[in-house]
């Protein structure tokens, strides 16, 4: 029986990155997105074409019990969840105050906060009476500093890093490994920066000069870092590590990006 | 006309010390405060016989539009608001995960989080056509680190002082001060301390050794530091400040208090 | 006998205006700079003038006793020191690694790390015995971020940083209130950005149009702060503040000023 | 060729097992330690036995020339130095202020922050015209916060952490990644632990219990994060990262380990 890493956020970006990581290491790969079922299941034959396990599930964060079942029909059907990724953002874009409605500041708590806290209120009790499990956080660089027009993003994930503590100081005792990774400047992802140039463009870009050299992260590579943390011996947890190009400044150097 | 101050949270520890010290200086004050009609009007009859300006209303902070009829009421009947004491908590004391109800984290994000963005919302607009206002924010350790069982309280109060930063990033440059106090410790006041001890016992206790040797904060005394942020010149503004008692440590060097 | 409040940094910015300020409250001055006796004469001679009490030392901050011998003499033959302006900087502009060297790396350290820490040897023992004393310490954005061509600077200022967390880990409870207060942008100061822009343009600026708008920090206002944390009660006592001016971005947003 | 890696703090501990784990790996480890000339041929010859290839070099960290003689022997004799594992400590205890004499004051700074500076001042512009090179930097706890009786570490501590980001800033575009790492509890060391125990107590401890469920962190466990970190790609760099067991509690939390 493969243990379970449960991709939840699985684009084509970090999430579905760290996915064919994990499968590749033997992990059964649970991907949910909240829609394109075709991406989707895409990325399971994928995964299983280069001999992994996977399975896919339209899951849309904000929306009653999504969240629950998932997990719980993996546990009785398919086995033990021992890794999360959880790979929500909550990115709207700059609206200033006055053009930012209630419901679109309560919908970025609902993706970045609130399905953090349901995800571990589900899964948390299950891993406790097993001794073991890991969940790692994709947080930005909103997590440590609020923008201008940020309010819903800059909110919800502050309220994301605190939660990532609370849960840590109170579950890694138990040996569950929380990790808050503040990615702190723009992925190279055809699903976000891809989209914005178009597909021409956007293969153009990489052709020329190498996405890294404009300070772009790559998503396999942060992959690396999400699959070490992972399997880091419990005697030596890291809870919070940030990662950006090398070409790029830290947030608390400079502020180009202020969307991260 | 007397500019207004507008204390949302005005029980008798920080918001009710606070507002007698506004009153003092010449400010109106509209004094909020969820529940206890008779407690409320006491604190504007106190304030009255000292010839202060004062007036009472019951508001639940979690309701729909209540915030908002409260500050266009009183900007449309009794004048300017330009100072705003926020200082709603939304501390419900240590609560593992599994006993948290999903309601109950919401409720934190409404009470800390949710009803601070409803009351800029709907007054900084306002304040940016008169080019000035201030907006005092109590907070919190939570916001600075999250505890054991407190996923509610770190969660909220980490997009609470996310929220003051991307606010204060928007609005400082219109003329808008927002100030987010770390409240590091246990405030000497009979509504939180006082119904824990009973009244014979707090009494007691304040008699025999003077609060303070105890690490309590005296609110009065905060409310001295609150007066003086909203009176600094706009060439030297602070942002982000703690306050503990001398006799207690700073967040960083200790954790007695889980609650804070 | 009047209370002593010493100034060691008593240019024309914060350390004068802040000695104005103290002297306008009934303490004795005592004032230290470097070099330039004419300047600190007539700083000593406007706060008499003003029916103030003052005395002049010229103190090289970097000389062995130099430091010691002042806090002794006075204590001696003036009275007790209740307070203390630790104002010295360490700026030197932007150096490169390659240009920065090992003597003037090492100077930014006994000017704002070593001289600190030789403050408080010599003056807590004698504070600890009368059960109270301030010190409130001028500090930097790069206390908390550390940008290019600023290793001198930066470590010299994050050192300083933690060795006020460590005094006031040990000396609060022992009555020393110990504040480190992080000016986050640049100080309208003749001897810094006077010097730059030479007197007659320095006035015009500051007669076309408000310093503040430029985002300079006006030093009596920061006077007017450091003053209340004098005075803060023991019970909610601010161990850190920020200040920047309402049209300057925090260090967190922004990076224009590197050198601050 | 070899690439060398530079290990500066060779000890039993982080340093040791980083250089066995970097020696497995290819590079020739160039091992510096301040005194026993025993110890250090023993870790060569340990590491040749594995197959791997080593120097041994009696440093002393607070001598002049001594590092840059060492840096520029190795560039000259054996080939480029592409890692740095700085790992100088400067715990001397708890010492309150009185205590604490001027001298003990600057050796912690020459140890843990001026060493450092000279490190990177010698081997930056080397590292710099071959486009790569990595610094490792293991820091504490004390570079976040400053404890009672820990002025020299502390100060020491936060002057290196904005070295190192002051570093970063001005070398990271030049290809060379820099990371501080801070150890936040207690490491499993016979050079530490051990000899504070004793050898047969100290086996004893091991063998009972296992060490890691008192908190204790393995070096050997820390080395592959140190390894992880060297390798990172460079459009995904950490810059930061925190590490202790899962039974102890982050620093934030608790405060158990003063010393750290």
């Amino acid at each position: 029986m493969k243990p379970i890493c449960l991709v939840i956020g699985a684009g084509a970006g970090i999430g579905g990155n760290t996915a064919h990581r994990f499968a590749s290491e033997g992990y059964h790969l649970a991907l949910c997105r909240r829609s394109n079922q075709e991406g989707l299941n895409n990325m399971v034959k994928s995964i299983k074409d280069k001999g992994g396990s996977a399975s896919g599930h339209i899951l849309n964060a904000v929306k009653d019990d999504c969240i629950e079942d998932v997990i719980n029909t993996l546990e009785s059907d398919i086995g033990a969840i021992e890794v999360i990724i959880f790979n929500l953002g909550a990115q709207i874009g700059d609206v200033s105050l006055k053009d930012l409605s209630y419901k679109q500041f309560e919908l970025g708590w609902r993706m970045a906060t609130f399905a953090l806290f349901r995800t571990a209120s589900t899964v948390f009790p299950l891993m406790e009476k097993r001794g073991k499990g890991t969940l790692i956080v994709t947080s930005s660089t909103a997590s440590v500093r609020g923008n201008p027009k940020q309010h819903s993003h800059a909110s919800a994930m502050g309220g994301r890093r605190m939660l990532c503590q609370s849960l840590n100081a109170e579950y890694a005792p138990k040996g569950i490994h929380i990790a808050h990774i503040i990615v702190d400047g723009a992925v190279d992802a055809p699903d976000t920066l891809g989209r914005m140039l178009g597909p021409k463009n956007f293969q153009k870009l990489k052709e020329s000069k190498g996405m890294e050299h404009d300070g772009l992260m790559l998503p396999a590579k942060i992959a690396d870092t999400y699959y070490h943390i992972a399997q880091q011996h419990r005697s030596v947890w890291t809870h919070e590590l940030d990662m950006r190009s090398f070409s790029d400044s830290p947030w608390w150097n400079d502020n180009n990006n202020s969307y991260i």
